[in-house]
């Protein structure tokens, strides 16, 4: 992968696959207009009976407009046999894993790009504990969500020992979904007859 | 909808869908076991290159065993162009969205399944606010993370005004994706050289 990245990078001017003119035109442009630096991301999801669910993702906000996508994705969601469900898709708590893995990968991704640091692999294994008292309401001790977290990154990079771990922190210092997740956000909800 | 599942339930006792029976031999389970409580959910997520990467979903901890899907959930993650990607997928904070949505979408259903409370139809909208001058390290003082989250139901279900509120309280009251991102998960990163 890392010769065809340094092909692309005479062309384009990539760096890991990423675009890094591109991402220094668009600090540019939001230090001269902030208001594009400002996004909205919306989905729409409707129950398909019992455990099933469908979220269709298109349409958000940002660079000061609003964007759609040439046609929609579409992500569902159901719960395994043992959480009474028909195991068609990943259950809710593997899409928050996968949302926190993809997020940490793309922002150690990016922000390696921008400093000129090429990686050549990334994996990661994510694991999440949930303890069933809280969601049964057996105990009002256990809270209903994850009580920890674990991500483990590999990471293929031409770099020192020390460095690998300043990549893994610019995930940690950068990803959207990790601040989400540890520091918590106010969530609305609100409901009114269909 | 409505008539499917009272022909199901009168076969299987369902309600909404979800086996109510076998959720309460599952809590009464848990009482005589409590390790039966106790889940880990786990992905493996791989740098495509980019924007792009893609979390495999299979194995899981759950009611004192290993547990294993037929075959594995494919789950991709991509950014649209102006976020410098090639729009193959939704990207990450798009999918923390659908874990949001789902999770409270089917901790209402069951928690209503549970008191015996018949629901037609669940839709949401989502909307959730990210101001890039985070991400991008251009304000220390605006997050990386969404700054708010909206969360909009609609329900149809033949209950009265006050009690289509107390649904979607039972949403809030016990959806574990709702509960770790309102107050915050500890997570773990590590890394290590692949």
């Amino acid at each position: 992968m890392k010769s065809m990245e340094t092909a692309a990078q005479v062309l384009t001017k990539t760096v890991n696959g990423v675009a890094v003119d591109d991402m220094a035109q668009t600090v540019d442009a939001i230090k001269s207009n902030p208001a594009i630096a400002q996004f909205k991301f919306r989905i729409r999801n409707e129950w398909a009976g019992g455990s099933q669910n469908t979220s269709t993702v298109n349409g958000f906000h940002g660079a000061t407009q609003e964007q759609s996508r040439r046609k929609p994705f579409v992500l569902e969601a159901d719960e395994p046999p043992v959480l009474l469900g028909q195991d068609k898709a990943a259950n809710p708590v593997e899409h928050l894993l996968h949302a926190l893995a993809s997020c940490l990968t793309t922002s150690i991704v990016y922000h390696a790009a921008a400093r000129g640091i090429h990686i050549e692999e990334i994996e990661s294994t994510l694991e999440g504990d949930l303890d069933l008292h809280g969601f049964l309401e057996l105990d009002p001790r256990v809270r209903n969500g994850y009580q920890a977290v674990r991500v483990k990154f590999k990471i293929k990079a031409d770099v020192p020992d020390d460095q690998l771990h300043e990549i893994c922190g610019l995930g940690t210092g950068h990803s959207p979904v990790y601040d989400s997740l540890v520091k918590g956000v106010p969530v609305s909800v609100t409901a009114e007859r269909l």
